[in-house]
Order: structure tokens, then sequence, then C-alpha cells
């Protein structure tokens, strides 16, 4: 087997790139949360020095109407050379409830072999070693096989609300012949995947409201409408006995597997009680028909977020509850439309509702599904990339989550390739998120291994 | 018709009166918030401070586990006088949602003849006139017509758990041939009405959690368990379609309106458009068979008081729940027993939560539901003196409330009256809790006319 090209320098680097990636999870990105809006900045100011240091040019913040996102690029490899753009995020989710956290979760630590941080994931890790994949080549050869593009986005966490406008106002400076996402994951250390497609989301905020104020429950109850129970009864009813989602036409534009994809997905091992202990739950639940890699990765849902109502304090408050509501993520796939999706929910929603208890509903964000043609030759590279640094090739999975993959391949009208090393059990978006730093050190050599492939298509 | 015993003293000593009312009504004492211990206590030695400057001896904080009660007697009406014993109390519900009061709810204001602020009516103002009342007759007469005692609870909103205990210890202290409760209300002020019934309560807090940790929706969504799904679940499939409470064994003992009570019931006045808009809602529900004065205040109850479940905050977060709750409160009429009603509900919830979903049930106070003679002696006295002050004899209601009554006449074993000015649209529990002035002052009159009323049946 050939040496991998990035194996001296990520082992002459370590203890460097470890600093570094302890230093970036120590900002407090948290981009859905206002008061953070300082630490996002400086998120991105930290990136953007980053890739400065990495060799990086035109290295500017890219200001939107919220969090900033980050660009470099490096363009000497000529113009017969492929055009690679880079795509990671470096805000991060929330982090309550904060007492389920072992450590705090903006003080990183390293604990049997693994990266302890919310956002060491999702995505800071996964950015941090394709910009260290660009250094090392840059170091080790004086320059890179590929045109090399990175666009590190602020606001990936809160459904990229402006970043579609982002890529329009951009495409210019973003144009590229390949796009590659550093923000997904692998079926396990052992069962190298790369994901075909993400799921999309379209999400609301439902506010409802039954009377002028809450009343005594002593007094009233009993005759009154309880905005709690319309806000139980609204979420109970989105689902029906087998599981499916009752919204109409949520399923009409769902487009079955082909052949190869059923295959593969089929292929893929599936270990029940790993899956169970991984989740942390006690059994699985869903539409009936389907397995659960077809439900978490190939067939739309309906998730309650948020549930709230009444009186929340501590002790009893003898009230019937005047507000109440609920946040709601619906996951779509190829081929649901949010915008139709989300229709379809209002629709739903003002049937379900009595005449007389006040909704407003809110946009939280909408992302279209995406999908990536297996057999295009960049594709090749990845599965050979992937194969050198982890001995085995990938396995097709599509990807549970969402992001703002739809849009960049669409507006850039380039592939999208996903090198991610994420895996089932790192409590994404949960406390005690972690990175297991034996797959960030593969994700680099597997971005170098990458970077010299794509270059070989010229 | 014969001048009010106190007509002169409540003119001549108005504006001290209300000076006394604002001071009492600026103490947060909210009793189901910890942090207001201080002033739950303060509220307790302000009202025992009331009771000796109106000529109440023996006057005492009597200590519980929670928050203190006071007590206060005037035992000089000589052996044959009965002995009366006026139960109020002095602390408040919580005030949230703080932004929908219109003044602060400590900082009393009185305009367009009501009194606003949190515990106006619910309690400070109906004790504060059966204190009044009672320094009235003491400055004007230099005695009472009866020996007279006061327990001025501190625990009430909280479900009174350590009301009953506290009961037993002192019943000797408290012993009396009847008592007067001054904590209930009035159908209007052009329909005066006693309350011969208070329903019940038995309350609990749910929690549930259905895995170790929030998870990623995108990843895990569509497969397994969600905490708030489960939450709505169950607080839907507490009523079935037609408004009854599916909880086994719930209706068996509800014990049918005798005829008398069925025909003061059927006599009350209602008006539908004015019931709405006293409860600010756009339309009424509940049980199907009874109206809306059968569902308020005969039948038995399910309402859920408060609704929790995963992300709350700003935005959105992309997490399937695995944490969620409720709250609530059962209201009980005779002859259903908070124990009974309490085990049913716990095994109606066993069956309905699914295996490897924990269940924590915390008992949130319990009360039985009580009923008052209506051809005792002193229930004359009382219709009589209501009927002195506002022109009419009193319709006999059942009351939607529940509070320490029941313990008061089983435990002391005496007869329990209800004298209580509070008005339908008065607030209670919810943001500008109002009291209307006029019903304050005919509530300090009519409470000086009982305590003629009664002590002329030596």
């Amino acid at each position: 087997m050939t040496p991998l090209v990035l194996s001296t320098f990520a082992d002459q680097e370590r203890d460097r790139i470890v600093t570094v990636l302890m230093d970036w999870l120590r900002i407090p990105s948290i981009s859905a949360d206002p008061a953070q809006a300082p630490a996002v900045r400086q998120s991105a100011e930290f990136c953007a020095r980053l890739l400065a240091g990495a060799g990086f040019e035109h290295v500017a913040l890219i200001e939107t109407a919220g969090g900033p996102a980050v660009y470099g690029d490096w363009l000497h490899a000529g113009p017969d050379a492929p055009t690679v753009l880079v795509y990671g995020h470096h805000d991060v989710q929330p982090v309550d409830p904060l007492g389920e956290w072992t450590s705090p979760p903006f003080e990183p630590v390293i604990v049997d072999g693994e990266c302890r941080a919310r956002g060491a994931i999702d995505d800071k890790g996964q950015t941090l070693y394709q910009i260290e994949a660009a250094r090392g080549l840059l170091a080790e050869r004086g320059g890179l096989p590929v045109n090399l593009k990175f666009i590190v986005e602020g606001e990936e966490e809160v459904g990229s609300p402006n970043f579609e406008a982002l890529l329009v106002t951009e495409a210019e400076r973003l144009a590229a012949d390949v796009i590659v996402v550093s923000d997904t994951g692998m079926i396990s250390p052992e069962v190298p995947s790369t994901s075909v497609s993400l799921r999309g989301l379209v999400a609301f905020d439902v506010d409802l409201r039954s009377g002028r104020i809450d009343l005594h429950s002593g007094q009233w109850g009993g005759t009154v409408p309880n905005a709690a129970r319309i806000a139980a009864r609204l979420v109970t009813a989105l689902h029906d006995g087998t599981g499916r989602v009752t919204i109409p036409r949520f399923y009409d534009r769902v487009r079955p597997l082909s052949p190869p994809e059923q295959a593969s997905l089929d292929a893929q091992p599936y270990d029940e009680a790993l899956f169970l202990s991984q989740a942390g739950v006690a059994y699985l639940e869903g539409e009936e028909g389907y397995s659960p890699l077809e439900r978490t990765g190939v067939r739309p849902t309906a998730e309650v977020v948020g549930l709230r109502g009444g009186y929340a304090g501590p002790g009893m408050k003898t009230i019937v509850p005047a507000t109440a509501g609920f946040k709601i993520a619906l996951r779509l796939v190829p081929d649901q439309r949010p915008e139709e999706i989300g229709q379809a929910f209002g629709e739903w929603l003002a049937a379900q509702v009595p005449p007389g208890v006040e909704v407003t509903v809110t946009s939280l964000g909408a992302v279209a599904p995406a999908l990536t043609p297996i057999d295009h030759p960049a594709m090749a590279a990845l599965v050979t990339a992937i194969e050198r640094v982890w001995g085995r090739a990938p396995l097709f999975t599509r990807e549970g989550g969402s992001g703002p993959e739809e849009a960049l391949g669409r507006v850039l009208g380039a592939p999208v390739l996903f090198l991610g090393v994420s895996l089932p059990d790192d409590r994404f978006h949960a406390p005690n998120e972690r990175m297991v730093m034996d797959q960030f050190w593969k994700g680099l050599l597997a971005a170098g291994e990458l970077l010299v492939e794509l270059g070989a298509l010229r």
C-alpha cells in the first residue's frame, strides 16, 4: 500500500493541531443564542486566522444578516486543475441541559481517546482536519493539487437562514467543480461509509392561545378550552396508529430507492442491541413497514423538538393554561419540497385547531433534501481516499441530517461529496458531544488523499 | 330595614383600611416559590400585627414544615356564646406571565373601583374584611357577640400540605362550633350566593424520560421514542371523545345531586355570552351531557396545568427530546376520595406509558371535596347576613375550587360556612387579579352581620 501523503505531517504537527482544536472549542459560538453573537464572530475570526496561517489567500469574513461565514482560497494549481470547495460550519448547538454534561461544554477535554466539548464533531473538528490537510500539502509540497476554496458557515445550527442568499451573491467567488462537505458521519470505525443523500428539513414554532388569561382550574376547569391540552392533541394527531405522518400529501413526492441504493442499504450492518445502546433508548418505534435504518435515512419524519404550556415552575399552580405551543421539525427526503410540505402543514394545522383558538406559526427554517450522483468521477476519488485510510471501500448511505448541502449543489451547480468521520454515538446536539480522536486523524489523512485524487482528475 | 351594624365604622375607617390592604398586598408572599419564603413569613407577621391591633389575644405564628400560619382569638363572649373560627390565607399564587400584568403584581393600585394586585381577592382582601369586621365590633361595642378565633394559613396556594397536620395538632386551640371560610365567591354582585360544596383536588407532577440524552433529530428521528410525543399522548389519552376522564373508576363514587341542590343549580342565572366574556375564551367544551355550571361545580375534572418537553429556547434545536413532563390537577366532587383517585391515576399511567420509559410521579397535594349541611341554624344566620347586605337571599352553589375546608370541618367537627365576595372575573391565579372594592366593603358589613346573627344562636 502506498504510504499516505500526510502521515508524516500528522505525526509531526499533532500537538499543535490538538492545541488549535481545544482553543477553537473554547469559543461558545452558539448561533441560536443572540447573547452569543460576539462568540460566533470570535469563532469566525479564529477560523479566518487558521485559514490564513495554513497558507490560504483572500481570507475574509462574509457578513450575513446573522452570524458571519468565513472564506479563503488557494488558486495556484493552474487552470486545468479542478476547483474544489470545502464546506464546514463554525457555529454550534445550544448546550442545555447543562447539568448532564460531565465536563463543561466549552472546556474541552480529551479522555479515553475522545475529545469532549460542544462543537467537537459538529463541526469544528471536521472543519479543522480539512484546513490542516491543506496546510500539510502546502507545507510539504509547496502547493496543492487542486484549486481549493473554503466556506465555513456561521448559521448552520439555526437552519442556515441566510446561506442560500450568500451562495447566490457569492456564486462567482465560490464557483467550484466539486463540493466537499465535512459535516457528516460513517457507520462505524470498521465500516466506513459516505452519504449520497441528506434529509431536508422544514421547521416551525406553533404558538397557541385558547383564552385571554390563565384561569383558576377550580373555578373554570372542566368547561373552558385548555391550551396545553390542545397542544397535546395536535402533537398526538400528527401521527396515525401506524407511525405515519397525517399531514395531507406528505408522502406524495417521496421517491422510491433505486435498486443499487436499496442494495447498499440492505448491505449495511445493523445490530439492534448496539443501535439501542448508541441511542440510549430502551425500544424503537416509527413508521410501520420500514427498518430503523430506513426510518432514519430514507423516510420523511415529523419530530416534536419542544413542547410547552402553562405552569413550568416548582410545585403546583391551579390554572387552566391559556397559552401553549410546540416546535416541530419535518425531515424531508427526495423529492419532497419544503415549501409544499410547509403549506400542507399549515393547512393540516388550520383544520385541526378549534375555531376561536389563536394560532401563530413561525418558520424556523427550510432546507431541501439532497442527492449525490453515485457515478460521478469525483465520487470514485472519494471512495479511493476512504478505502486508503480505513482499509475498506465505503458503503453508500443516506444521512438523516439536514444541512445547506442541497443549496450548495443546486446554486453552484456542482456535485457534493460527503467526507465525514462522525460516529452514531458522538452525541450530536446533546450533552457530552464528542469526537473520537482516531477518527479525526483519519479524517485529516483522508482529506489529504482526497485532494490528491481530485487533482488527478484534471 | 335595620341599619347595618358596621355602616358607620366602615365609613369612618375607610382610608385606614385601604392603606392596610395596600401594605399587605405589597408583600410578595408566593408560597410556591422557595425564594419568597421570607416574604411569606413577613406576610404572616403583618397579619399577626393586624390581629393584635384589632384587639385579638394569644396572637401567634404557628410554624409548619412550610410557611407559617397565624392564630389569634377573642374569647370573652361567655361560655354560652358560640365559638366561631374564621379561616383565610395570607399566601398568594405565582405571578407569571409577568408581562401580561398591566401594573406590577405587588404594587397594588385601585382603578375603576377595583383593587389590582396578586392576592387582592385571593385571599388577603377577604381575610382583611373579616379582621376589620371584628375590630369594628370590638371598637364600637367593647366586645363581640361570639367567641372568635382566626386561623390564617400560609400554604393554601400550594395545596395546604401541612394544614391537616396543623389542625390535628392544634385541634384544642382551634375548636369551634362554626367555621367561616372567607375564600370563595358569588355569582354576581346582583345575585349573591354561598357555596355548599367545594371540589377537592389531587395533583401530580409526571416526569418522563425516554432515553439517556436528547438525540439529533436528523440522525435518529423517526425511530427512537420522543418524550415530548409520549407526554402529548398521555395528556390526550386522559379524556375520551365525549370529554369524560378515562382513568378507571374515576366516576364510581360521584354522588348525584339531591333534588334541592339540583333545583338551586337550575335556578342559577346563566348567560353564555357573559360566561364566555368573563372567562375570556371563544368557546366552551367539556363532559357531554352537562351544562357549564355543572361541569365546573358538580362534576370531577382533569386539567393539565403545565406541559413541558425538549427545547423551549429561541429558534430551533434539532433534537429528539429525551425528557418531558406535565402537571395535572384532578378536581374531585363528593364522595370521591383523593387517595383512591391518586391510585387509579397511577395505575392508568403505568398502563399507558411504554415499557422502557422512566416515569417519576410526584404528589403535589390532595384535598378531599367538602359539603355543608343546608339545614344547619348557622346557615340561616349566613343567609340573613348576606340578604341584609346584598338585598337578596343567596342562592346555594357548589364552588369549583378546592381548599383545606374539608379538613377544617372534618378534623374540627363543625359545620363550614362560606362567606365570600369574589366574582367570576376576578382573575384568580391569573395576571391582573383584582378585587371589586364595593364587594370588599359589603364583605366587611356582611361579616359583621354574620357575627351578630351567630351570636343570637346562643
